[in-house]
């Protein structure tokens, strides 16, 4: 029960405690969690960035809806993912699967040849939605596992992505941000969500099981 | 380490043994894990459809990429996010959200009301991509559950979108489908995956490190 427990316990931390910082190895444990993430096709179409210092906050809190949380969290990170799909970015990424697998390079063709096929339909906003939603899985992961170590957590869309895409230079890296995650221990003064029940539609709700 | 034990051992399940089933135990704690997830606003703006007869999985595999998996996996589940928001919906969650937790209805307005004049600037397509994203935090908790349970598990986008709706009427649940998740235990003879390595890019490509 150990997950269930942990999901029970966290809760989307609304004030951070501003000197208590997050270990190195705590640390290394989430971002190993979220590189750790299943993705459509293997593609691993979004990468993380951790922002610490008081003065990147700085730059990247205007716009954002708990400007406090980024600047008092410990560590800030940042989900971005691939503004497009190309070829070489497909081709890179099955050169690695083939190399750590001893395979022969062009094993996958016959996949990757479809799948850049489909991906050639669509326009980037497309493709870049889809490389988004594959970096839910690791927020999640993450998530999972800043509970399971007892680290509090928020997981915030309600910022400016164009600020942030600018600051940290996104664009350079073919990378757009779509979601933050503040690291820390809760504030028990501020936090005004910590005592309060958690809101979840019953599992009568949530689960449907259709007829045939 | 619990967590991190998980995501190393799963894998992308390639084939079921049909002749093996999920406890309802466990099923319950996928569920449990699903309906745990965190969403934006709180919305739960998705759903997650169980199916085990064979009736139906047969005529949802049209269109799937791995249709023999569907047919052999123990449960396949499907999550489906809400088609759009709306008013009645929003307030649906957040007068729930007040009466679990034994505040006034209506508590939360200045938010939502901000919230509904947001989405009311966006059309039913943005309101469904955001609903999706949600579903796929829900995805990967359901994930991390079943590799704690050692159950073996599958995301899988490549299938009929609008044939999932119709077979299941998702449209009269205002719902359309996202991701599937096939869940069962590997049949080793015929999963070519499974004893291949995990292909990831490594934590330095991964994490990014921004200067200030």
């Amino acid at each position: 029960m150990a997950l269930l427990d942990d999901l029970n316990w966290r809760h989307a931390t609304k004030a951070y405690d501003p000197s208590k910082k997050i270990s190195p190895e705590n640390l290394s444990k989430i971002l190993e969690a979220a590189r750790l993430a299943p993705t459509s096709s293997g593609l691993q179409q979004f990468r993380v960035l951790v922002i610490e210092s008081p003065e990147l906050k700085e730059k990247l809190r205007a716009g954002s809806l708990n400007p406090a949380c980024i600047q008092d969290c410990s560590h800030l990170l940042v989900f971005a993912a691939w503004d497009a799909y190309t070829t070489e970015r497909i081709d890179d990424i099955y050169n690695k699967t083939t190399d750590v697998r001893s395979q022969d390079r062009g094993r996958y063709d016959s996949y990757t040849n479809g799948l850049k096929a489909d991906l050639a339909q669509q326009n980037e906003q497309q493709h870049f939605e889809h490389a988004a939603r594959q970096s839910y899985i690791a927020l999640a992961m993450a998530l999972a596992q800043a509970a399971e170590l007892k680290i509090d957590s928020t997981p915030a869309e309600g910022f400016d992505n164009q600020l942030v895409d600018e600051v940290l230079n996104l664009k350079a890296l073919g990378l757009k941000s779509v979601t933050l995650l503040y690291l820390g221990y809760s504030d028990p003064e501020r936090d005004w969500l910590a005592p309060l029940a958690k809101a979840r539609n019953s599992l009568e709700e949530f689960v449907i099981y259709p007829q045939n």
